[in-house]
């Protein structure tokens, strides 16, 4: 398995009239954690999009657990279980400051020449990128 | 089925570098839609939250087609095929200026005290506003 | 004087815990405005990137004097009082459903080629399009 | 002085087509920054809302200077230079990882009773934790 995660405290600005992180945020909470995975493992965002590399979002599925509410801290969870061919599967969790998850999901993506618009296979640069940080964490 | 659709243009600031609305804001397209639903049927998010009514979200599911860009108009559907007891499905749709669907998916949604943060059954006179505006539309 | 107006109906997620829009979507809605009044002039913001015409910005102020909540809908206005040269300024209102003036701000924009990230002076073709909408509206 | 500052790295879905930092979200990174100021000197926004404090925005002003794009990390500094009566003026910039200011602006505050809606004059307990982090810090 790729695994990272990474901590984001939560901004006044995404809570809601309920008081609680607007629903819409756990996604982009979920790409904060795939972008800094990427920029921890070598190959960011940016640098794929020099190499005219971008990732189309495909689906994403969303389960909540728990609300996060200003005060809290959310701790975000990325996890690549199989390398990718054309489409590549990211498993994210939302975890708040005393461990309990709060949402849960999954979020495909493919690849795709940012300067032609033609879907790729997944390039041998990203498979590289995941096959020098696989890790036991979590496994079962 | 109880039927809206509703009608958004894209803003500028939804976009995001490759020149199309980010993924995440669909889901917020979708919450757009089923709050003109529910101000055109009668029993709208806020006298909802004055009667203490809220909404918690349990799930979103997104697929994604086509994408919007700048100059494009969002449609977006919202459908309820059930008559909610203690959870009310969803299910949306966004399609583009020329009918081309572009997103598509779920959203479960509770219902809840805003006061005591109690989980309820559907309240009946949510229920009733429902049940005032079956539709054939689409049915199949 | 070049004048526009457009509605924005509150979204949920726009607002915050105290329960009404968030100050920085007010930045926003300003945006919307000045894209609606582009797109109904006829040279959309669309058009403009097209001609590699993109407009940085300078500088933004905004007062806040009422709020605005889940059920309110704003009428924001965008009015540009001098031919631009190297700047355009636009002065920006937004109203509620009752004509209470809520925020009001300038925005200053500068005029840049896409490609090359120059800095331009107002090019022509946006000078006529300005020039065409000329309006008395609000003159004092 | 009060001074704090933050570190927040750009977010891919804070950029817009132009690929650079939406000029809305500096008014966010502004907000970041104070609340971030308030929860380390003792006296954070959640604790203001449970102390009933809020504080509305009176205006705000921002000059823009450099672009920030993915893959760049703003450092953003909040400096209260008076102490407040009814208003608190906060000072902001937002530099890049290499030190350049990339915007710089001023924001506005009152306080108010969450529940009454009344405007308050600077609370003790706000004005205490202000006073016990007075520094030197970029005194002129």
């Amino acid at each position: 398995m790729v695994y990272y995660e990474t901590v984001l405290p939560v901004r006044y600005y995404e809570c809601d009239p309920m008081g609680i992180v607007h629903h819409s945020n756990y996604i982009r909470f979920f790409e904060c954690a795939r972008s800094a995975m990427m920029e921890a493992y070598g190959y960011s965002v940016q640098a794929c999009a020099d190499d005219k590399l971008v990732f189309p979002i495909v689906s994403v599925q969303l389960r909540y657990h728990r609300s996060l509410r200003m005060g809290d801290t959310a701790r975000v969870t990325a996890a690549i279980r199989k390398m990718p061919l054309a489409k590549l599967e990211v498993e994210q969790q939302v975890f708040n400051q005393d461990g309990v998850l709060c949402c849960e999901g999954s979020v495909v993506l493919g690849f795709m020449d940012a300067d032609t618009g033609r879907v790729l296979r997944c390039p041998e640069k990203f498979a590289a990128m995941l096959a020098a940080h696989l890790s036991d964490k979590n496994e079962t």
